[in-house]
């Protein structure tokens, strides 16, 4: 829980220091729906920017039953042991009102929380998924200038987070099952279009067949596809997270796809542009917030919405009735 | 072009004796981005919502090459022989700035075009696809009013309008090309799951075969989504525009459609939440364009932009200087 009078200057001097607790209460700070505390938050980030910027951004999504606790934990024990510093954060709209998100769980990545340079941050819980890329994106800053150098950021594949999520990492990565042709109805096509590389997981004995299947399949899906970089062709890959094979490769991918779009600047232009339709989509979110949240719309609104449903009113009059409210 | 003074009741009553070239003088003032006809337009719209509301409103989408405008022209002059009067607009938010939209060109519609029950009305040019929807939305309302009763809007599979077009008829029809796998590539999966029926045209003499293996791809393919209504599994049938070959059987299927919903009360009940939606769309739209168009902001947002894009501001920053102008 936020402290009553949270100090943002001991924060931000905790946060830089990379104190894993002061990062967890800051991020409790940047989650919080007080208004005041929300104030605190923006000084705080403000604090925080000019060191953020420095770690390798990773989104990962896959559909329920592909392994992406599995994944997440030997892929960032891995990286651990390669001597970098492993956050790994989550956004899930769906995540229940009160508890803890499934997904971030620290139960179900034991080996990884134990390590010294992971931290791992369930979902913020419940909220709408607007509110849920604002605090990811802040929690990203201050995961940042408290030292981490990769951000894993995992969603489950629910509609509009993957936009979301590909919106605020530099590559996507997307976990598939083994086998060919069905797959492709698990997981929506507007997803593997976003896809940076896929990662045909489960991998193991039994399914190596299925998994070669399928890493001929999606190459041939992808291929068909549009290339949205000059400089990157989204690669298939095989692993067993499970038995920690193939995920060098994976890393070695990443690793290619970051020195190439370095070169070409694509990388850095990529988040310049990400930070621009941040800021017109909060812009956005600003705007309806504070417009159905002022007091005579909101009182208005039951019956309008009634009245339009109705046929009683129609949506130019009802648009106009509640702007006339909104500007008073 | 429209009159310098627009006389918002004689067009009332002109689009309301079913007079075309009246109509066609409605939807210019419709489509008019002047402030004053914007007004007259809202009080014209008032005048003209109380007598609409009883066309079928049909979407029609499919891939360039398709055979949009054959199947259109074709089953457009059909439904006039069985007495109907036939409306033809078009969403094309891609269209040039000047000139025609190459949607809904009276030249591609020949033999349409010349019938007096039928009023074909081409895209409007330019502006974005939130202006083209509300537009789009009030001139079905205007041909409604002037006694159509079916509105055959038409969208290119592009991006959002598909979806904007779904939102603003009663049924999403999906043209397919002959041939089975590939063709899915061609059209965005979201699409197929929006559609109410799919045809498959173009099956000729020799591409019958093909058609036929193309229906058998797409029942599939239907059968593995999620059906939306409880009351109707999207059919796929088989037509060929330029011989007028099944093209009863897509009426027969949409009028099948109507009756069940009718019945169900869904028909009515998907009016009504697209009006809700069309409200907060229109909301946020004009919130956004106020906010863009406000004096201070619009002096002040290229160096906002610039300096957001060099990484000198926050998103938070650039968010609170832009509402702070906003708000005076």
């Amino acid at each position: 829980a936020v402290a009553r009078r949270p100090d943002v200057d001991a924060l931000a001097a905790g946060v830089l220091a990379g104190d894993r607790s002061m990062l967890g209460r800051a991020i409790t700070l940047i989650e919080s729906r007080n208004p005041a505390h929300q104030r605190l938050s923006a000084e705080l980030s403000l604090k925080l920017f000019p060191h953020s910027g420095k770690a390798f951004r990773i989104g990962i999504t896959g559909v329920p039953g592909v392994g992406k606790s599995t994944f997440i934990e030997a892929f960032g024990c891995n990286l651990i042991d390669a001597g970098k510093r492993v956050a790994v954060l989550a956004v899930d709209p769906t995540s229940p009102l009160t508890g803890g998100s499934i997904l971030g769980d620290k139960t179900r990545m034991a080996q990884l929380s134990v390590q010294e340079n992971a931290f791992i941050r369930p979902s913020p819980s419940g909220g709408t998924l607007g509110g849920v890329t604002r605090t990811t994106r802040q929690t990203i800053v201050a995961c940042e200038a408290a030292g981490f150098d990769v951000i894993l950021v995992e969603t489950v594949g629910a509609g509009q987070s993957e936009v979301a999520v590909s919106d605020m990492t530099d590559f996507f990565l997307v976990l598939m099952l083994p086998g060919a042709g069905d797959e492709l109805q698990g997981i929506k096509k507007g997803v593997l279009e976003m896809a940076d590389m896929l990662v045909v997981n489960k991998a193991d004995a039994d399914n190596e067949i299925r998994a070669r299947q399928a890493v001929v399949h999606y190459r041939n899906a992808l291929h068909i596809m549009q290339q949205r970089s000059p400089n990157w062709a989204p690669p298939v890959v095989m692993a067993s997270a499970l038995h920690n094979k193939g995920l060098d490769e994976v890393w070695a991918k990443l690793s290619e796809y970051r020195s190439k779009l370095d070169a070409s600047g694509e990388f850095q232009e990529k988040r310049r542009k990400q930070r621009i339709k941040f800021m017109w989509a909060t812009l956005q979110d600003r705007l309806m917030s504070d417009l159905v949240n002022h007091p005579s719309v909101k009182e208005a609104l039951p019956t309008i919405e009634h009245d339009l449903h109705d046929g009683r009113l129609t949506v130019t009059l009802a648009v106009e009735k509640i702007l006339g409210l909104f500007r008073g």
